[in-house]
């Protein structure tokens, strides 16, 4: 297949087409298959077609179905910071092989409809997944640009990252989840964050006057992003120049602590402790307490601002298999090879979740959440990492299963891919737990 | 030592200053010691104090003493591609330390002044440096910014990897470097390279209009690196928006073959070159040809233009012990652990160098230069791959020495390191032939 369309086509819904298509809320999109970018040809040859560039300047990276090649290749769009993977010899994981199986088991989606598990994959454009059962791999599938050596975009499951290692530090005494944020933030007085404390913000139950709706370039979770690095800047472009600098404008609206309410800058804010206190950058963190000790087997990186910082709140860049390592890690309570590398309390105390009463999202009934983690509070005591257009860390304990997913969705929203995504990996662990 | 200067002192020369400067030029410098990142502390604290800031698009990134700190962390500034090392065990080199010795050794400066060896290295703004003899480590420092995992800009030092590349093409057949570049690169008709062939270009005996005055901002090279995206672009940018656009510009002037004349232009041609026939980029070459079969210790990057093409000419950032296991195999003659990565031909026919009588460069009396390296025909049989800021990879088989050399410099060009490198980098070589 080398089928080529036009950019007009491509920047467009596609109407009038229905085989290689998928379509959501009203709008068509090429399909998991049909969007492969090496198959379109984005980012081949020496350079490139102009009609087949992504460039950051543009501001159509992550443009459909440009960002099937980009997620795979943010450094090459944007200013990173290495997390060194250390000297050691990788940690290995034996291979248990049931890819027939899991291929072909067959679950109900959330409209009721009988699918595959491998066609699945494609209907949610999958960009690769690694299943763990018992610390083994049983399961692994690269798609689009993916490759198992290549760092892939993780969005909002770099949170469940920051949260554990800011749990951690609380665990431990560095931190005090009590204290309010401009104990250790002066900067933030005067701020949303003035009398919001650490654990407040950790749980993402802070009133802030700062709107997050992917689909609205008016919302205000567009200009964090431009201020962090991660959008180009317009032409005359005169707001923050940092992310910092913008978590300073962000003012309170509403109460602090009664309400979960999704805001990213509260990770940022939350990271930002964790560096001020520790003098450790993000990055040097995850190296130190995480990518070096997990015997990761590839760098990891993080996009950074202007000003050097890493982006805490959706900076983070893995591999496939070094997100499956830090999934087992969750799974393992926090022990990796006789060493206890986050205290097992911290990830007991993300099981237990939140107050689902402080939890109204709609889109994941019965679910709470807690330190940056999604908690299920399904039969599997599943707890989950998210990040948009469909990355997923899914520890499930009582399945003794980890399933590391990236993906690049039409879509930033969860939603059409949890329809198919949450019954396949409830599916998928009850078969494995038999 | 914790001196703060301010911005304003920075940015100008400091006059008034004696100690801890150097004069250049008429002007004076933090030297060696006094300009070091960590001391100053530049991009130091979450996040740095404005006044302390690396930022890329302030266009002070590359300012002194800020270099300092950003040739160490590149990718923090700007777009980046991976050179991945693979997933085998990294090769090791034996330890011999003569680190007393060499400390210790004296030599005689190009204005006779003596010195030792150590105080050398400070007063040539030395980032790192690696010496090899017989395969085996005999010194390695640090200073400044850079560690060991650390890659550092190789700048023009990138030539010599793609140069090599190029001709172990030619040597297997591959590339013709008797063609002219049109037969390779239509694109190029019309343009300096019309009428000049693939080893007048390796060996930058080409008649360009292109000035490469690093100290003119005016000059012709300012405005390739701003199209290649190793410059920020000016408010309003309308000129060439990547870097095989900005060589479609270049007109010829003179004649081809006829002198040595040094423009990295010619470089960014031979690469594209090589992407076009191989199919492949300069970064999947490094990695397959040079980085995983070497067992390089971390992976290296190349900064990449807005079309994703990375730059062949100056965009390679390496590890220092990573550039040491190129010089040694070069000093094998391509050979390494039984196998011949490079045909020995490539680097016996560098050995034996370019036309004396076409090498007019009197920086460096009795050099000549062949497929990117610069050859000094001296009692060493010395080549050396060289980048601005004193960036050196000198392999000298006649002594089995290689040393890898990193370095900010104040000044771009050579002539105030070479005073002190070119007889210290002999003396050694004498010294460890003993």
């Amino acid at each position: 297949m080398s089928k080529i369309v036009t950019e007009i086509e491509l920047r467009a819904p596609l109407d009038n087409v229905e085989e290689g298509t998928l379509e959501f809320e009203g709008k068509r999109y090429l399909d998991g298959r049909a969007s492969d970018p090496r198959e379109l040809g984005w980012m081949c040859g020496a350079p490139p077609p102009e009609d087949r560039r992504v460039t950051f300047e543009s501001d159509t990276s992550f443009d459909f179905p440009q960002k099937r090649w980009s997620l795979s290749h943010m450094r090459e769009l944007v200013a990173t910071v290495n997390v060194w993977r250390g000297q050691g010899t990788p940690s290995q994981f034996e291979h248990s092989d049931k890819s027939a199986d899991i291929d072909a088991l067959a679950f109900a989606d959330g409209d009721g409809r009988i699918r595959r598990f491998d066609g699945a994959l494609l209907d949610t454009y999958a960009d690769g997944i690694v299943v763990l059962h018992r610390g083994r791999t049983v399961y692994e599938r690269y798609f689009g640009a993916l490759e198992p050596q290549l760092p892939h975009a993780c969005y909002s499951v770099t949170k469940s990252y920051a949260g554990t290692l800011t749990a951690a530090f609380v665990q431990e005494g560095v931190l005090d989840d009590s204290k309010m944020i401009p104990h250790y933030l002066p900067e933030l007085k005067g701020t949303a964050w003035e009398d919001a404390t650490l654990r407040q913000v950790m749980d993402m139950q802070t009133g802030l006057a700062h709107t997050e709706e992917y689909t609205d370039e008016r919302s205000d979770v567009w200009a964090y992003r431009i201020a962090s690095g991660r959008r180009p800047r317009p032409a005359g472009y005169l707001g923050a120049q940092t992310l910092c600098d913008y978590l300073r404008t962000v003012r309170k609206q509403g109460t602090h602590g009664e309400v979960f309410a999704y805001k990213t800058v509260n990770t940022e804010v939350m990271a930002w402790v964790m560096a001020c206190v520790t003098g450790r950058s993000f990055a040097q963190l995850l190296h130190e307490r995480l990518w070096a000790p997990l015997g990761c087997e590839e760098d990891g990186y993080v996009i950074v601002d202007p000003a050097g910082m890493p982006s805490a709140g959706g900076g983070l860049n893995a591999t496939l298999r070094d997100l499956a390592r830090f999934g087992e890690l969750i799974r393992r309570e926090g022990e990796w090879n006789g060493k206890q590398l986050i205290p097992a309390s911290v990830v007991h105390d993300v099981q237990r979740g939140g107050d689902p009463a402080k939890f109204p999202y709609k889109g994941l009934p019965g679910y709470s959440y807690r330190s940056m983690w999604w908690v299920s509070h399904n039969e599997l005591g599943a707890i989950e990492a998210r990040g948009q257009h469909a990355q997923r860390l899914y520890v499930a304990p009582k399945a003794e299963m980890v399933i590391a997913r990236f993906a690049s969705h039409p879509l930033a929203s969860a939603g059409h891919s949890d329809t198919i995504s949450v019954p396949q990996m409830l599916a998928l662990g009850r078969m494995l737990r038999e």
